[in-house]
């Protein structure tokens, strides 16, 4: 069977509970690595380099875009943010699962590279529900919550190139339900191709 | 969420433990149906109408057949075998995972049709297990146990087209990795897009 690890992409409306489905996860077992992104924007207080960022300068960052050593980048305002490859492939390479949590359009380009990237939409159980949570955070306007809804809805229109959508309602079975869309993954017949050409060697033979 | 059953193939060479396997996931689980041939052949002592098999007439079959009510048939030596669509259909309109048991060209032909289908494929670690458990049963000679060996090298060609290999060793975990494979499909993003263009519209007008 596959022990490589796998590559999980996760995404999903702000207020949805991507972030404490994570860390759940992460917490529970001890098969995942989070992906570490690298920016161009300087460290905010208590954030340290190769924890919550790489934080590098703007030439290292053009310098990695141009070595291919980023899976995807994006820019927002001024600020560079990308996931560097050889971090993720090397946890991979260690067994770990990788888990990336990236918008739609940085998720989509993964999959075109990396096929076998699974990709998880996490989603409130609906638009009202979203409302709310947003609401409850108590931490944003009225005008930015109604911002974040609108950007919701324009980013529903990805959610079907999918392979997977995750209705965060309880954290419990939802956490559960993550791990096992991961964890099948290593048994998909197209992660173990070695295998089963080595198999079909051995009936041959045997 | 989608609360329509699926339907999972179960395909694998004979001596894996599919029968095994799959007698432990309806004994542990209850949202499984196992799906029932038809046959032209007729019942042995102990066999019931509907529990083993739906037993028919020739003529019955060829009628099913006319009238696209079996999801796939074949005929070995004189006998037709089938799988009728309605009470597929029926338990999975009702909520049921239905586990259809059946070789790799029918699993194939079943999957082209209805492409939310999920294809498992069982085996055994290696081929010298394979052989060992067919040798363990005692009830067959080495002339079937060999030729049984033949035909699992053939049928191993399409094992790339299957969606999940399942590994036999312990069946303790299989049974649960089954199980797995099974419910995460109900999350597929493709097996839910109702619930999401409802959401999309939600979010829309709030």
């Amino acid at each position: 069977m596959n022990e490589q690890g796998m590559l999980a992409v996760v995404s999903g409306f702000s207020g949805a509970g991507k972030g404490t489905l994570m860390k759940e996860l992460l917490k529970r077992y001890d098969n995942y690595a989070l992906s570490i992104s690298a920016t161009t924007r300087s460290p905010r207080e208590g954030e340290a380099d190769g924890r919550e960022y790489f934080f590098v300068t703007e030439e290292s960052f053009r310098d990695m875009i141009e070595k291919d050593a980023l899976i995807e980048y994006a820019q927002y305002v001024k600020h560079f943010y990308g996931t560097p490859k050889e971090y993720v492939l090397n946890q991979m390479k260690q067994g770990k699962d990788v888990i990336l949590e990236i918008e739609i359009q940085g998720a989509l380009k993964i999959k075109e590279r990396f096929p076998e990237t699974i990709l998880i939409f996490v989603m409130p159980p609906n638009a009202e529900e979203l409302k709310r949570r947003l609401i409850g955070r108590g931490t944003e306007s009225m005008e930015v919550i109604n911002a974040r809804l609108k950007r919701a809805a324009e980013e529903a229109e990805g959610m079907e190139a999918y392979d997977y959508i995750l209705i965060n309602d309880k954290i419990e079975t939802c956490v559960e339900a993550m791990h096992q869309m991961i964890q099948v993954q290593h048994n998909r017949a197209s992660n173990n191709t070695a295998f089963l050409s080595h198999i079909r060697e051995e009936l041959k033979n045997i």
